[in-house]
Parts: structure tokens; C-alpha cells; sequence
């Protein structure tokens, strides 16, 4: 039995509660969160909420400890703090400062001699993969990453800084045309606008001025001041009902050219639960972790290091008969 | 540089030539053939033709001897007798008979201190490494697999022993309406049969009895008679003018469950040339292989055990930069 610890209790910490359940080698060996542990309510009473300030404690009793926080503050100090004490696994998701990250991560794993996979999830993370499999194959062509239809928390939160606001949330969409126009092979290249519209669901203040929202959600710089944005004002019962799940995905397309044809290449995802599924692909590559510690390994790993065969609980000759 | 051998020269052969051009890091050094040698003649006069039974003397020149030969009898012989020499990759793709030939190839590979990739390829090989991707990260759903729009050698060789019948090309074509059920989470169990149909092209000799041509393979047992088949009777001209590709593909897509949500992940393939593509995916192999070997690692593998990070030429930290 792998034992996981789960460092932060919000939509990831939950998700990998409820992945372990789907896996029988793995048991959750305890929750640990910043805020007062009396605070937070599991629904298994038997798994014990901890104050990080005791996770110390915690080094000898847990295998991996799964980070659930968030990339912009937590991660870049807990990852390197956490690979002090024990294997982790988190899904860091700044692309461009992940080489940063690997390295103070990694400098930690090889001080306290235990492994880490950062960036898991799905991108990065199974977008990643995709992308690096169908490059090694396809040396010649050209990569397409359409993300959604899903919730942006990042512009959901800027429209909920918008005055008169109450409750708001954004929808990512693909441009159905261009993503039709890269399947058939005549794909050019395309800013992140060009491929995807925004689609925003308000529930607007008591009297407050719909048209003024719109305006200023529309020529908002850097969210959506660049796309073509749709403002949609609705009932707050409207938006408990039809706005309080995370959707997300996306597609990976590689179109390429061997010596006498042409090649298409997509991998997609469809998401009713983003935390959720992204929590599933965190628990399986703690089951990787564990693996790669128990034979000695040490340091940090991406996605890209791991062979297929770690994240699966069946043996490898039972793989061979039932999947290959 | 890889020095790669090349064994068999037919559409996979010729494929692997062709893929070889598209990576720097990888060299052809000979293609071997049971033909008279003198017969094959290669567009690039300087790769030397030798015949399989000099093949022991290339044993310090080679790397990697890529087999392109075909599953039914070429590769079972091919595959242990080769490795005994060589590292070996290898696209067995008679799915019932992996385990028992995984373990052949290994005994040879475990005398020769070699390593060798099998079964690489698209099904089994990238298709493969995805179902175990999906069921790895959502261990409660189903999965589907769909073959096609593409060629099926086997049923277009069936047709083509019908009387009367000059040449013959046969499509499995995914039948949409299912792919479509799947796709929205209500697919349920289905036959090979419920989710393909059968289109085959004929060109029929002079005078040949047309009704008596589609009602044998129409009715035509294991192949057709279980099968939606659709017959149509054309000129040789269009034959080949439209019927001279091997385009295939397909999808593979898995259905899951986590705590509150359902998740659609979908792999899928559009290869205008079956044999280019597969190709393609054994070049990118070999660089693994090669590496694996440098490392000092020897046996059986297949697709399943080797990590992304392997298969592309960039240096690790430039894969993370630039697709993670």
C-alpha cells in the first residue's frame, strides 16, 4: 500500500481523495493544510487533518506527498520546502518558469535523496506528452494546442474585480472554423486569439449599469481587450445552476509530412471536472514515484522521464496481454 | 550518429529510409534482403543492398537493425534469430501471439546482451501506450478503439482470391453514428462488427459475373459476412488513380469516471500512408533503443517501457523548455 500524503485541501486536495478511492494500492495517510485543521471537515473521519506546521512529524509515515496548491504563490515555495522531507508530486503550471522550479526542486530531492515529478496534470502534462511523442515522430510538421471549451479561473477573476459584479465567470472556446481548418491539414500559424473566443456569464448587481460592465469586461487589457469577447447577464439562481462545475480540455494537433504524405495527429480531452481530473493524473504518477524511489532514484522528473508502464497498478506482462 | 540496418525492403523498408532522412541524428548503413540484392534498387546508390545471409558480418557497423518485415511468418522467424546479433526494433503487430514472441525475442536478446523495441508502431504501439495512459488516470471507465478510414490488407487479399476479380481494395470505415454515441458518453459494449463497416473497391475481369463477384464477398465468412459490406465495381483507371494509397488510422477513446464527473480522453490517427507513419514511430524507436543499449541496458521492451523523454533527439532541459 503506497501511502500518500496531501499537502493543501481545495479542489485538487479533494480530487485526489476521491482518486485514491479508485485505487486500491494507494491509501490517503493524512491532509495537511495551513488554515486550523479543526476547520476542515473530511467526509472519512479516519483520515487525520494536520497543521503543516507538524508535517515533520509526518517523514517516516508517508511515501508521496501530493501538493495540491496553486502555482502562482504556493508551489514555488512549497515544492522546494516540501522536497526537504519527502517524495512529492505537484502540478506546477507556469510554463515559462518551470526550468526555475525544476532546479530548486531538484536541488532539494538530491540534498534529502528522494524523487519528485513536478508539472503533472494535463497541461502540462498529458498535453505535453502528446506533443512530445508526436514531435518525435513527425520531425516535420507543425504543433496546434486549442484549450476549453473551459472555465479560465484567471478571467473569471478578473470580470469579479469588475464594479458592479457579484458573481462572474469565463468560458475558453475554441474557434470551431480553425480548428476544422487544422484537422484538414490547411492549418497556418495562429495567435492564441485567433483560435479561441471568450465567453462571459455575469450575474450583475442590484441597478448596477449592464452597459458599462460589458464595456469595461470587453476592453480589458490582456484578458479580453484582444478577443472577441461575449458578455452574458444572468439570474443568480441561473449561474448556481448552470455555472458551478470547471469544465475544461482542449485539443493537441500535429499535422506532419513524411516523404509522400501527410500525417494528423490529435489528442483531446473533455473535462467535466478539471480539479478532478487533473487530481487523477497527480495520484497516478504517485504511483510512478514510489515505483522509481523503490529501486533508488533520486531527484527531480517531468512527465517526459516516465515510462508508461509505472503509472499503471497491473503487472507488466498483464499490460502486454491487455493493452499493447 | 545511429547507425541504423535496415531488414526487408517492401512499403515499411522503404518507409524507414524515407524517415531516416528527416533525422539527423540517424545514419541507414545497409538494407538487408532475401531477394538477390542486385534486384533492389535504391534511390540513394551509396546505402549498399546486402543479402540477409551476410548479415553476421555487419555486426560491428550497425546500431540498430530495424525488422520491416511482416507479422504472419517474416518477423516470428526474423525476430529471435536477429537479436541474437543485433538490437533489434521490430513492428509485430499480432496482438494474441505478443507474450509468447516478447519472450523468444528476450531469450535471444538476454544471450546477446542486446536490447530490442517490439510491437512498435501505431496498434499496437501508439494506440497501445494510450489506452494505457487513460486507464492509468481513470481507472473506472471503458474504452473504444475504431479502426479506420484506412486499408485492411488482409480483407483487400480476400477479395482479390474471389473469381473474376482483377484487383481489389477493401476500407474499414468507423461507422459515425457510434463514434458519435461514444464521444458523448453514451456508448455501451460493441462488436467490432456494430462499430465498422466495409467498403471494397473491384476492378472485375472482362465479362465477369458482377452479381456473382459482390455476393461472394458479401457472404465471404470471418471477413464479410458479419460485416455492413459494400461492393463497388470501377475501372482500373480510377483504381488507380483513387485506390493507390495505404491510408489508415483510427481512434482510441476512454470514457471515465471521477467522484462527481465524467472525463472524454480521445487519441486519434489520420495517416494518408499506414506504412510511412509506422515507420515513422520505428525510427524514433531506435533512438531510444540506442540509448537504452548505451546505458548498458539489455533485453525486451516494448512500448510500454520506454519514457517520451527517449524518443526525441533535443536535449531533456530543451524539451522542457520548449514543449512542457
Amino acid at each position: 500500500m503506497i501511502k500518500i500524503g496531501i499537502l493543501g485541501y481545495g479542489n485538487l486536495g479533494r480530487g485526489v481523495l476521491g482518486a485514491l478511492k479508485q485505487n486500491d494500492d494507494m491509501t490517503p495517510v493524512a491532509v495537511f493544510t495551513r488554515r486550523n485543521p479543526s476547520d476542515i471537515c473530511l467526509d472519512d473521519k479516519s483520515i487525520p487533518v494536520v497543521s503543516v506546521s507538524d508535517m515533520a512529524n509526518w517523514k517516516d509515515k508517508i511515501d508521496i506527498m501530493i501538493l495540491c496548491g496553486g502555482s502562482a504563490t504556493d508551489l514555488p515555495v512549497q515544492g522546494p520546502e516540501v522536497a526537504k522531507l519527502f517524495n512529492i508530486i505537484d502540478s506546477f503550471d507556469t510554463h515559462a518558469k518551470i526550468p526555475e522550479y525544476f532546479s530548486k526542486v531538484n536541488d532539494s530531492l538530491l540534498e534529502s535523496k528522494k524523487i519528485g515529478i513536478i508539472s503533472v496534470g494535463w497541461d502540462p502534462g498529458m498535453f505535453s506528452i502528446n506533443r512530445l511523442y508526436m514531435n518525435s515522430i513527425l520531425p516535420q510538421g507543425k504543433d496546434y494546442t486549442f484549450w476549453g471549451e473551459g472555465v479560465s479561473q484567471g478571467h473569471s477573476d478578473a470580470i469579479r474585480r469588475v464594479q458592479g459584479v457579484v458573481k462572474g465567470i469565463q468560458y475558453t472556446i475554441p474557434v470551431e472554423k480553425v480548428l476544422k481548418e487544422v484537422r484538414e491539414g490547411k492549418g497556418r500559424d495562429y495567435t492564441t486569439r485567433e483560435k479561441h473566443i471568450r465567453v462571459c456569464y455575469v450575474v450583475p448587481a442590484e441597478g448596477a449599469d449592464l452597459k458599462k460592465i460589458e464595456s469595461e469586461i470587453k476592453n480589458m487589457p490582456n484578458y479580453f481587450s484582444d478577443y472577441d469577447t461575449t458578455v452574458n447577464f444572468i439570474s443568480d439562481e441561473e449561474f448556481v445552476k448552470n455555472h458551478s462545475a470547471i469544465p475544461h480540455g482542449g485539443n493537441v494537433i500535429r499535422v506532419g509530412k513524411t516523404a509522400n504524405a501527410t500525417h494528423t495527429i490529435e489528442f483531446s480531452l473533455k473535462l467535466e471536472s478539471n480539479p478532478e481530473f487533473t487530481s487523477s493524473v497527480l495520484v497516478a504518477y504517485a504511483r510512478a514515484a514510489y515505483r522509481l524511489y523503490s529501486k533508488g532514484e533520486t531527484g527531480c522528473r517531468t512527465v517526459f522521464d516516465i515510462a508508461p508502464v509505472l503509472l499503471h497498478p497491473s503487472k507488466p506482462e498483464d499490460l502486454i496481454k491487455n493493452m499493447l
